[in-house]
């Protein structure tokens, strides 16, 4: 992990719940250090474990500071997630910005998340470098504690090496067949639909041929899936004959 | 709201608390329509409102569904949110780029989401049209299932603002089929291929039929094409049995 793996600091949290809910999607996103503030329930909190999903056993470090100056005390870059405070001289940015900004920094980080019911202090938005905040519904704008957690852990998430991540994905996907493979499977569904007298009135034929052959384009086949649609074309124009002459006997 | 605001779908929800979370979110993001399919409590379940923080009564409105296909049925677009599977050949996106995917194409768009203990199972993975994948930690990748939504609601919020028209339309490309469409022509295809004796060995039918209905998802096929291949599909079946008749007699 790179050194600027930010730290995550809860002010005065009240429910354990909340807590453990916030190691979980931590760890999802392979964040590990948690700070709590002065929590209400002490520490540890029993309550915290069932939502945990055992991410305390499985890597997320809690540390407890009586005052939030001790919690900031080594940290070089604090985000504070909040609303945008009104005159308030500071940076604001989103979830995926406060993400870019800690990956590029190499500081020391942390982003600090208020209390369920009060939110931030403005003294302690005051202590942050910058704001970092979310586009909220404005008529219904009061996240979980855990929830907004959980959105900046997931911006970290996407944000770390995410264009390598990337290109293992596009990795992973079968290229399209050539060219080649898909006419033979067109001309062999051509070839049964002709047969079974699909292609009706002859002068719409190119069009109707034109028209099937784009949809099936689109798709970007490969090869494997050319080769179970022929197998399929096969089936349909077979096996459905033998049924019904069997039928006919 | 634009037409294209999603619909989130969550298949057999299981605990009413993550319901009301979900709805919670939903509504700090502006979104408000909620599909439940064959939730495990039934639906209105008492436990979801005190998580709901009065999001139901504040805008959030609930249909339920017995089956997948009935919850899917009028939507255009759907993304399944699930780790990347294995060998199903279809784009994968993240939050961000499954957000501006649905702002930009102006369709009536889904999110689907799975069960807590289960996830999606691999067919419903497969009538959707884009799989969104979040970058989980891989020793520690179980979300809950409100953060699941609340990451891609956080994306939606987000990307609001950018709203565009679905692309296709530039190159005169009509909007692709509802889903129920496709479903029944998949049904229609898989009847006869069941008649024709493809589907062998049995134990390989689901996986099959997966294989084939994620090729065709691939090519958002427009309403006439899905009549065009239905009517290619009962050539097959019957012409081609009628010529063997004739040749037989």
């Amino acid at each position: 992990m790179p050194e600027s793996t930010p730290i995550i600091i809860l002010h005065r949290p009240q429910l354990g719940e909340n807590i453990g809910s916030v190691a979980r999607v931590m760890l999802n996103f392979g964040l590990t250090k948690l700070r709590l503030i002065d929590p209400r329930d002490g520490w540890p909190n029993p309550a915290a474990d069932p939502l945990s999903a055992g991410a305390f056993e499985a890597g997320v470090e809690v540390t407890v500071f009586e005052t939030a100056d001790q919690a900031l005390a080594d940290l070089q870059l604090v985000l504070a997630a909040t609303a945008r405070p009104r005159g308030m001289e500071k940076p604001v940015t989103d979830a995926t910005g406060g993400a870019a900004q800690i990956q590029q920094c190499g500081l020391a980080s942390g982003v600090l998340f208020g209390a369920e019911n009060h939110g931030l202090p403005s003294e302690l938005v005051g202590l942050a470098d910058m704001i970092m905040t979310y586009p909220v519904n404005p008529a219904f704008a009061s996240l979980n504690l855990a929830q907004a957690v959980g959105v900046f852990c997931a911006s970290w998430g996407a944000s770390e090496g995410a264009v390598g991540r990337w290109e293992g994905e596009k990795a992973g996907v079968e290229p399209p067949a050539p060219k080649e493979d898909l006419i033979r499977m067109f001309e062999h569904l051509e070839d049964e639909l002709e047969r079974a007298g699909y292609f009706y009135p002859a002068d719409k034929t190119a069009l109707m041929k034109t028209n099937i052959r784009n949809a099936f384009i689109r798709g970007d086949w490969t090869m494997q899936e050319v080769r179970t649609f022929r197998g399929a074309i096969k089936a349909l124009a077979l096996g459905r004959g033998k049924a019904r002459v069997k039928r006919e006997d």
